[in-house]
């Protein structure tokens, strides 16, 4: 495999639909808010990515069977007050490489453009480190009247400090040299466990801007199982790290 | 040299046969198995591969030659109860960069789809990290048919508990993609030396998923012998590492 | 994105224009230089360059508005007493990896030499770990003629001593490889904070050089903005490398 | 600068010609002798490598001029006894990046073999990491034949323990793959200094096994220059981490 690959699994016609991206980040906030939101409203999957740029493992499901580092792209139409299409990005992975990272962000641009997509959304927790009590929401745009959209919605303007690292940061970037409205949404939590709060903040912000009704009373559930595949991921990791090293070693030395 | 290659030493006629990797890995458990069985069984080498995405060197062997990083593709035709033909994957080798084990897994699945293959299995060590009694055999498959035939002939399945690096995850995982059935077989092992009887353990649970005879004898031999030589190696690994501090240095400011 | 992209913003006729590098780099002198010349002189912005070997991020600004990393051309026609035309390089990143730094450094110099450029000139800092009273200006050169004129403009000439690492070092070789006369100016400074005594220093002798005047007044304010810009950096430093970690251990262990 | 240059300096006919390797390594044992040699008998330079592959940097010579990280190739008519033809390969750098090894190491060989090279000679170190009384020469080779000749002229047969890394291997091993005879001669060194004393044993043996005369005298003043040069550019290598840490956080935070 030395492409990207991006595997159509039903043929759709969208309405200038808005694209959201929610890949694993920070707390998992974005992804645990949108797989919600997947699930809660029978949103399609239509399209499954898979590219060398992701890092080269497999999964192991609940049934021992084998799942691939994967992006995948669903698709709601006529949601919410204003009847509007949707994509979705969601997935198990991004990309590893820096190069990697922005040869995905356009592949993955370049296909949802392909869709008629009017906006882009993308969401992102924002570490604090420490206990917080309730998750704020900061945004940042492509353009000032979105900004200005922003703080009317109540969200807080982050400015002047820094950047936004990976997919949330550079699908932004790249949308707006092609000229694509877009906006992140980043949800302050402690960084180092899955945050349901953070993503119950930053879906019932997404409600707001979008004007669409989201059930997020599932969330606490979602979270917990989430908990658990990664404490249970933690015991393997040292278990891979002690593999990596040692094959390091092997690849080395033995003939 | 700019891209792998593969050289076919015999053309042969296979009839759907099972292909299987053993690759370097944790504890050897999969490479010595195999390296065992080839012997064993007099199976036949028909190709090697040679990468760039291998490690930049070369072994020496016991006399003194050279030898480069490789993968090797042997064939067995009418083997065991079933009279299968097989095709197995043992080298001293696996690519170094992510993209390049993702490339690598690729171009080895295209040449062996070449030959019909009907079905992967992968061979691993799973790294307890401390002395066990006997080496249980887990295993995960890319179907739920797979996993059953997995229970019946007594081996464990692994499930949600992280995942796979390496070939023996990106094989399975690409194999998936192409619609080919697989199932990757891991044995415990401490991992911190060349474990035969992990490597018995994995070989005999084959034996019985194949419906094969292998005699498993001369297998502490083996070990020994590759004790011998990792311990070589190590005394070695010191200069390399001193070397290629050292060259660094030089490669920056030796004009 | 898979390549560099190249946006020129204004076709402009230039006349053997001199080509002035000053990417970020140690004490950020060069860059401080620049940034100020450009705006003192009101240089125009013509060409603006976006590569896949920058960091895969994007910077916000002062109003929420994300920016993407970048490189951007600004030329002066009939400038200084000579009546010289110029073309600026400066930006706000370099590529990360070794063979980006040698990839984008080549496009530059392609684009560049459409317009005829005669000469490059590349600005740098010259770290020397503590205090210093007054910073000197250091040269070297592509060949020696130019270090001749670096001597009366009183540039001491550096020699024997190890290299120059990244664009200012690049730019300077692939010219000389490509028959472009070129030098590179570098002033003493700590290194540990934005110089704005090295900046008005490398400037002082950048107008002795090119006999041009430029006043150096606001470069002490300029410097300030600077600081404030890195102090609030450096706190978003620590939530992305916290953001990265995590991310790292998401991208491996989440399903 | 996106892809390896060889530029062509003289057009030279030559004849089965002796292709001797002397890149910078352990002890720069190869490089001292080689330089030597070419000084000595007048070879002359007939092409020069660039490649993006090397560290993206330039070297300041003793007059301030840069010099570009480069491989050269020298040639020798009708020397020797048996009045062979001879292509060296020296140079300041060797490919960073493990691919960048192969790929280089690819196109080196795809040159000399256009000047019909009948056989490989690589030369390098061998760290002991402890001071030495005299140092031992060892050997390996492509095949049987070769290594009987190592033994005939007193080489120590390196046996089994690890590998050669980088060019030194790589050529060699590529080499064998195209059915080009070579060998690889290492000369015992501390490993942390310039060894003018390794230096002279390898010639010694080169001379021995090329039938060919070597005048060793001046070893001992190159290698004091070689040490200068080394002690001043370790300063300048303090420097420059400082630079490339500063340009990291740069690169990542200022806008």
């Amino acid at each position: 495999m030395n492409k990207t690959d991006i595997n159509v699994i039903e043929e759709v016609n969208l309405n200038k639909p808005i694209f959201i991206e929610a890949l694993p980040g920070i707390g998992h906030v974005g992804k645990l808010a949108i797989d919600h939101l997947i699930d809660n409203l029978n949103a399609t999957k239509f399209a499954e990515l898979h590219s060398p740029y992701f890092p080269p493992q497999v999964f192991i499901d609940e049934n021992g069977l084998i799942e691939n580092m994967n992006n995948e792209f669903y698709y709601l139409k006529e949601f919410g007050e204003d009847k509007r299409d949707y994509i979705f990005l969601v997935g198990n992975s991004q990309a590893l490489s820096p190069e990697g990272q922005f040869i995905l962000s356009g592949e993955i641009l370049d296909f949802v453009e392909g869709y008629g997509i009017e906006m882009i959304y993308t969401l992102g927790g924002l570490a604090t480190g420490q206990p917080i009590e309730n998750s704020k929401i900061f945004g940042v745009a492509t353009n000032i009247e979105t900004i200005e959209i922003l703080k009317e919605a109540g969200v807080e303007i982050r400015s002047a400090d820094g950047g936004i690292v990976g997919a949330s940061g550079l699908l932004l970037g790249l949308s707006k040299l092609r000229g694509i409205t877009g906006l992140c949404l980043m949800a302050e939590t402690p960084g180092y466990f899955i945050d349901a709060e953070a993503a119950e903040a930053i879906l019932l912000k997404l409600s707001k801007l979008l004007n669409i009704t989201v059930d997020t009373e599932k969330l606490d559930e979602r979270a917990e199982e989430t908990k658990m595949m990664i404490s249970k991921a933690q015991q393997i990791e040292q278990e891979m790290l002690g593999k990596n090293k040692q094959s390091a070693d092997d690849l080395r030395y033995i003939g």
